[in-house]
């Protein structure tokens, strides 16, 4: 805790100039975003984000699935800290997922970099901004896309074939809008990532800051059933194979799972089923659906991986519909840098505000770079917790709160290379595969 | 039965060679038909079938909801016996549904056409073939569009208002391929349609043709569950109003309550369902489903939209959504015309061929023309009773004796008017409205 009090004043003001000015871009009339990933909106959203790096003089990099950065290098040749989340939204999500963390970062970096062009010490370690592809996993699954890939967890061939429900891969629809980079991104040291909390933990203790400590695990299945196409009215009960039936059953189940187990243990959904043909005189020949079973704990979600299976024996037999895995993926719950929530709470109370310990349910970005290097994941509170959703909302004050917290945090860690100031912290376990 | 021995003979190697080249249009790479009402392969099938009419010398017509008629009017001024089906396809769908019976009327007027004009006397009543539109309500809902303005059961400004899920309206998407007509459509005195079965009764018990005796009834529900957006995440299970899971327990449920009757009693389906914003990590806030329950027997009707009213009530108690009726229909079963079973049976005993009565559970064009006028429904043999599906099949000599005996029943109706022969037959309830 050498340096954050002499951290550079960081320039609340601009920041929320910014993001008012940003969330212009995709915005809906109830006052949400519809900004889905390498969409046009996405596009315009990035073309302005890029200008105002440039304008502010940090010098603008693309990779090649379209992460951009946004990087202050006043130490020559030094790794850069990461700062940043995502400017990608939900189909008629809230202003403040992921924009929040990205224009923060901006503002941050932004003043920063006067700083220490105004004579201000430069920190040992670089610093640099970024905007994550594809972080939702709404119009390309899976999700946290441009973060996996930039840790070597996802390949970048396979990435670009992703296609959304129309069929256009995330490489096509990257290059429709120019954001198919081709420059090497800059090397980690360490990331952090400012977010609206999604839950109502902060809203109930009253606390300013949420530091998270843990991230939980999931089991994420893209299923489909298969039927067979027949008509509704002649075709006898006992000859359909009803695809729809079979998927509904599957969705109804995930929901009692959970009616089984405190929601602090787990939470299950049906997000997303795609039918065919969706006619209403026609039985349904196939369902394609996400399934999501999150939790903190490792052993509920391999209990819950083997019932799911045994589940679908029974549709089957059932329905007759057949039950294909397309797609299986574990994230296993995992632990937050100890020092970098130490750090954290420590620039929260030195800046007069008060945080809290909690978890995160949802995936973010820092969760997929931890694969490399440390992270920190600090949130502000969200009203009612509500996500996902138009009505999302953040009081402005709370949101400099956040920028002040962040500002101190980067400056602290651009100082104290998270990668050295912990050696008994085992990054996460998937950096073997990265 | 004075004339039908005399009817002159169709020719039925015309109808195949029709019957193929428009199967090319909407042709998928499995054998089936993708034609949906007013799409573009609709109107290239349509302009295709219009000159062939003309070729042969028929009068074409073309209503404000863009039924075709095709008028052979022999005997000026008399009205006429409409013979026909639809050419619109359900997604992937069938070659025979529909396109069979307009192909089949085509060729049977042609043949009669060209007798007449070679000296054949002229029956006292006129003949045409017709092709109604959007039969299917897979792309517009409801179904029999065309022939439900005709019969004056839909207003003609509401039916062109009826859109599609991407808001085109049935209006537009007529105008876009010309078929918004202008011409007035003949005057009925009796309908007739020829349809593959759709079931197996025929191919169990042998016979060559279907007369049919009695069309289910059915209970129709569009409904809308409103539930709340969400992340998948963070939301607490408790504070989730998941609009999919209580679409899926109605959904599971319809399939749940038919297991509970005889499958001649009751067939129940969900064949469609709109789901927003259909993405893999968001709480679905709006499901819109179509829901169908049919049986012959009205007091099952009656028992069942009670029964789903309260269902709905404990969904809304169990999962927090509001349910919307947007539409509900009920249609009546109904009866046939007995003189018209009769003569379909005298003249398909005449022509050497066997025939066995049976029921409708499929909707058809024709029932809602007995609104206004009496209507006979025959029908050939379909493998394996399989229907709405590419699959979907018939032999082509089953397909041309049904061509035969069409063709004899519409001989022996234009001269026997349908609506004078038999006085002790009510036609449809729905006529007072019509």
């Amino acid at each position: 805790m050498n340096n954050s009090a002499e951290a550079p004043k960081v320039d609340t003001e601009r920041f929320a100039a910014m993001f008012e000015e940003l969330s212009l871009y995709g915005a809906t009339p109830k006052g949400g975003l519809h900004r889905l990933a390498a969409s046009r909106e996405d596009g315009e959203v990035r073309d302005r984000f890029a200008k105002m790096l440039l304008e502010a003089g940090l010098e603008v990099r693309v990779d090649g699935i379209g992460n951009m950065f946004g990087l202050c290098e006043w130490t020559p040749g030094a790794d850069f800290l990461l700062v940043g989340s995502h400017l990608d939204s939900q189909p008629r999500g809230g202003r403040f997922d992921g924009a929040y963390g990205v224009i923060a970062g901006a503002a941050v970096c932004m003043s920063l970099l006067e700083a220490v062009r105004n004579g201000h010490p430069a920190p040992p370690l670089n610093v640099a901004v970024v905007n994550w592809t594809n972080e939702e996993g709404a119009r390309f699954r899976p999700s946290l896309t441009g973060s996996s890939v930039y840790t070597g967890k996802l390949a970048l061939e396979q990435a670009l074939l992703l296609r959304d429900d129309q069929g256009i891969t995330l490489g096509e629809a990257l290059s429709a809008i120019g954001y198919c980079g081709v420059d090497t991104p800059p090397k980690p040291a360490g990331c952090v990532e400012i977010h609206n909390e999604i839950g109502r933990v902060l809203e109930n203790s009253g606390a300013d800051i949420g530091v998270v400590t843990r991230n939980w695990g999931a089991n994420k299945y893209e299923l489909v059933f298969h039927g067979e196409q027949a008509h509704t009215g002649p075709t006898p009960m006992a000859d359909r194979r009803d695809a729809l039936v079979a998927a509904s059953m599957m969705i109804v189940e995930a929901r009692r799972i959970a009616d089984n187990y405190h929601d602090e243990e787990l939470r299950t959904s049906v997000g997303r089923a795609v039918i065919e043909p969706n006619s209403a005189n026609v039985v349904p020949a196939k369902v394609t659906l996400s399934l999501e079973i999150r939790s903190p704990n490792s052993a509920v979600l391999t209990e819950l991986d083997s019932y799911v299976r045994t589940f679908w024996k029974r549709i089957q037999a059932e329905t007759r519909c057949d039950i294909e895995v397309l797609a299986e993926t574990r994230r296993e719950a995992m632990p937050f840098w100890p020092a970098g929530i130490e750090r954290a709470e420590a620039v929260t109370d030195q800046l007069g505000y008060t945080s809290r310990r909690l978890d995160t349910v949802a995936g973010h970005d820092v969760v997929a770079v931890m694969g490399l290097v440390p992270g920190v994941l600090i949130e502000v509170p969200s009203y009612q917790g509500i996500g996902h959703n138009e009505a999302e909302y953040t009081e402005p004050e709370q949101l400099k709160r956040g920028v002040e917290v962040l500002n101190a945090l980067v400056w602290e860690l651009a100082h104290n290379d998270p990668r050295k100031t912990n050696s008994q912290y085992a990054v996460h376990p998937d950096a073997a595969r990265a």
